[in-house]
């Protein structure tokens, strides 16, 4: 067998020209451009590359990314007041503050600062609530809209536009990080999978990443599952993003993968480019609960 | 095999003895009371009997519980107004608002406007967060001191107490409620435990359920879960309390899988007394953090 690819990088494109419509008539019928401001405290060499990314996705939609920097001394209360005013500023509809900050400043602290309504990063705990809290697809979700954070989002958005079926699958999410695993868990449970959340106190992972229907991977750790890990037909979706010897990899060794599963996501070209495109989509959500009431 | 009971009406009784001793020098050191308002609108049945067990318990301690009872016919703005009140009563610690609220009220919206820091039954999207995003035990959580829901929380004591070790065990909970199943998954999940959740979409669920090394059960349907859903030595707690024909009834077949099962929490007498304790156990933590500063 060799398997489907998720495309991520072509549905990104789609959607781009999807978001672009989207966004023209948003500002047209409200005369606002959705704007997001990226705060990042320092220059990590990661922060700096993203918030370009972020800067050129957004400009290539007609909307706006105000790029806040703060030099790597700065404190967590200048931190905060900035983030503060940011809140109260009619003109920007979602905040993202860039991780890592640097030491000393509470990252907790500064996610909590941040207004729920413009947390388009899904960081804070409001939103994480009312993920946690929020009834299965289908039903009345029981909670206020919320953001989820775009790289679960991406990856949920991906599997769907290629008609993956949710109900009653097994999905097997190996890493529980609240930024990945532990949102991706939640979604998938949404949609009425079984969902098992693994992590580096599995016992034998392999056997249970056997077990997967749906085997979502967001470790950090190069290649680790295998392809005898992965059962025949399943879907693989890789979150992985680690940098081996100058070449970007997956957490999932993917030529072994590609002969067993049904379909997987490539690294780079899956996950990556959905993760940009869903927090676009935020943003523009984001714009339209701020200006559309 | 006969299992081990988890005798939960022995613990509560226990840790009654702990809290009386733990009430009495918090009152001493700090002249304060530690107390509950417990808010019922209307007269639901099982909410009266719960109202009047809280109270019992508490006074029991030597704490307060408040009961502040609205007519059925109370208004959602009334609720609020009501809660919005205990939340600056510098005298009331925690509010508990009890469930089915009158058709007419949004119980989401209602729980929105508890203070977290008073919401000593775990229900708001604050609480919820700070769980979903809460690291793993042994690590800093990364978040500020939360609520978790009584039921769950009790059932975690429980295995404790029991010297339950959850580190790489497999635990399933079936049942994914937002006041029992999903915290009680997060909850193993902080302890290390590998994780399944399943519920009524489920494919072979006894099939997942005997995979189970800690097998929670938390849907509501008398004795769904038979004998032979279980693993031999598996550890079994059962959250439910469903009536069949005047006699309560769990969610597991006890004579069956006690059979089978290592440790196995009986109903009555199981989970149900942890709850109530682990209510005074909020109340009394409630008030420290308001108190002791």
């Amino acid at each position: 067998m060799t398997a489907t690819i998720l495309d991520g990088r072509a549905l990104a494109k789609t959607m781009r020209a999807e978001l672009n419509e989207e966004v023209a008539t948003f500002k047209e019928k409200y005369g606002v451009t959705p704007t997001i401001a990226v705060v990042r405290v320092g220059e990590d060499p990661g922060s700096v590359w993203y918030s370009n990314a972020i800067k050129k996705t957004m400009a290539g939609r007609g909307m706006e990314a105000q790029l806040h920097v703060l030099p790597e001394t700065a404190t967590q209360e200048e931190l905060v007041a900035l983030v503060t005013r940011l809140n109260a500023d009619p003109a920007v509809h979602g905040i993202m503050v860039q991780e890592p900050m640097p030491k000393g400043i509470d990252e907790a602290a500064v996610k909590a600062a941040l207004s729920p309504d413009k947390d388009v990063d899904g960081v804070h705990e409001v939103n994480a609530g009312r993920l946690a809290l929020a009834a299965p697809a289908g039903r009345p979700a029981g909670v206020k809209p919320f953001f989820v954070p775009a790289t679960p989002a991406g990856g949920m958005e991906l599997l769907r536009r290629y008609g993956i079926e949710f109900k009653g699958k097994h999905a097997v999410v190996v890493g529980r990080s609240s930024i990945v695993g532990k949102p991706m868990a939640l979604l998938l449970l949404r949609e009425n999978a079984t969902v098992t959340i693994c992590h580096s106190r599995t016992v034998d992972l392999p056997a249970v990443c056997r077990q997967a229907d749906i085997l979502c991977a967001a470790v950090g750790r190069p290649e680790m599952i295998r392809g005898d890990w992965i059962k025949p037909g399943a879907v693989v979706v890789d979150f992985g993003v680690n940098d081996v010897e100058g070449k970007m990899v997956g957490d999932v060794a993917y030529d072994e993968a590609a002969e067993v599963a049904a379909m997987i996501t490539p690294v780079p070209g899956g996950t990556g480019p959905m993760t940009n495109i869903m927090l676009v989509k935020n943003v523009i959500e984001a714009a339209r609960r701020q200006v559309a009431r």
